[in-house]
């Protein structure tokens, strides 16, 4: 059995642009994501990122997916060689996925990479900026203005949204897609002909949840701040502590977590005379 | 501009499992999804399912998250060539992304495959069970069931789940991750491990979206009715609509859409003596 769950200290913001906000430092519980590396024998036929346990089945699946495997007959071998990495065994006969040249990658950002540590240890050129402040009551009220924004949102419920606002809050570019890190990379893309690169003074918001994938393409388009709906994964807080991002996550009404670099957001507490 | 949403016939179910019961058919309004290649020169560097629009953006904001772009000018080129091809030209100095060799695939059913033609097309080995019949009262009661056993979910919030069920609502196997395509591939692996694929007496019932790739992994598995509780694609409707699968969507208290193959759920509407 695996480990589905985490704990990382969060600022838990409440009531925030309101007087009577607060703000409070606790423990909270995070899905946890980390990389796994499937192997035919010596040669890596896939990697992803995941939630640890069951990765015996998760290699089987994939295999079953890909059209390599359709019973248990069709593997000699299936073993965990340590915490992030399986091994499989092929039956004689049964195809073994061939490395690929060309059309290798995709925009998912982790897939298609040479190894897991290269993807894991991408960064930008420069820190990010430590600028800008922004206000915590600015930063809930961005979720429902994308949700605005989102042109086709209410007529499919299937498109994911991202969108880049100046820190006082005024929508600069807002994008969907059926792929959440879609949405971001036409965001960044969009950033980058506007000469906006590296997007020092912005922040981006997702519609959805805060993996390692969008926290890693914020950070190398320069973006300081993170914001999602949803709830970021271990490894996505992991690299926006590293990577000096505020990561902003359950970013609704009136509260929000912050997970790293909670001293961008300034709530406003009221003073006492 | 591109195509964000698209039309299929759908079979709105309400009242599900109970004496007034009804089924109607209507047009309703998808999100596309549909495969981008992205090309450097002639060389295919990335390809990704993603809703068409803001094309070039997309190649862009993915050559700033890879590493390559930083700027406008590390571009002589963008052009798209079709609907479903981009080509970027990079100025002299700039890194070429590197067809790779190994650790090319991923968890991620579609990236990393050597075409999308490829992906697109990739069948299982025999149809899709006509039989079972589910009760449209046993579908809509399953996605409260799946959530029951998702022992993660309410201490994170950020886990998604997959679940096998049997016709008669019978738990199997769930299985969660922070990717849904993890979470079924385990599911499937589960089942192969336990001598039942092709899952040809199963329900799959996913706390999500269903897109392409979850639909395919189903019919893979041999896996006849995928159930999400929210939006599916356009592509997922189409390939389950030629592959033969069922694929029911916002199933949500006790209601439902079917969006292909709606035979094999039987709802009950009262006789009038």
């Amino acid at each position: 059995m695996g480990h589905l769950v985490d704990r990382r200290r969060v600022v838990r913001v409440r009531g925030a642009g309101s007087p009577g906000a607060a703000a409070t430092t606790r423990p909270d519980s995070l899905a946890v994501e980390a990389p796994l590396t499937i192997k035919a024998g010596e040669t890596t036929i896939a990697t992803t990122m995941r939630t640890p346990g069951h990765d015996l089945e998760l290699a089987l699946g994939w295999l079953v997916a890909e059209g390599v495997a359709r019973s248990s007959s069709d593997l000699t071998e299936l073993t965990s060689c340590d915490t992030d990495t399986v091994r499989v065994g092929l039956a004689p006969g049964v195809p073994v996925p061939q490395p690929r040249l060309g059309a290798t990658s995709s925009a998912c950002g982790v897939c298609g990479s040479d190894t897991i540590a290269e993807v894991l240890n991408r960064r930008p050129d420069r820190p990010l900026e430590v600028a800008p402040l922004i206000d915590a009551g600015v930063l809930v009220s961005l979720p429902d203005r994308l949700r605005e924004a989102q042109r086709a949102f209410d007529r499919t419920g299937g498109l994911h949204a991202a969108g880049l606002f100046t820190p006082e809050g005024e929508l600069l570019c807002v994008r969907e897609d059926v792929g959440r890190h879609n949405a971001v990379d036409k965001v960044v893309g969009w950033a980058l002909t506007h000469g906006l690169l590296p997007a020092s003074n912005t922040v981006l918001q997702v519609s959805g949840r805060a993996s390692f994938e969008l926290t890693q393409k914020a950070t190398m388009a320069g973006i300081p701040v993170l914001s999602a709906v949803s709830a970021p994964s271990t490894l996505a807080v992991d690299l926006a502590e590293e990577a000096g991002l505020t990561l902003a996550g359950f970013v609704r009404g009136d509260s929000m977590n912050l997970y790293a670099h909670a001293s961008r957001v300034r709530v406003e507490v009221p003073v006492t005379v």
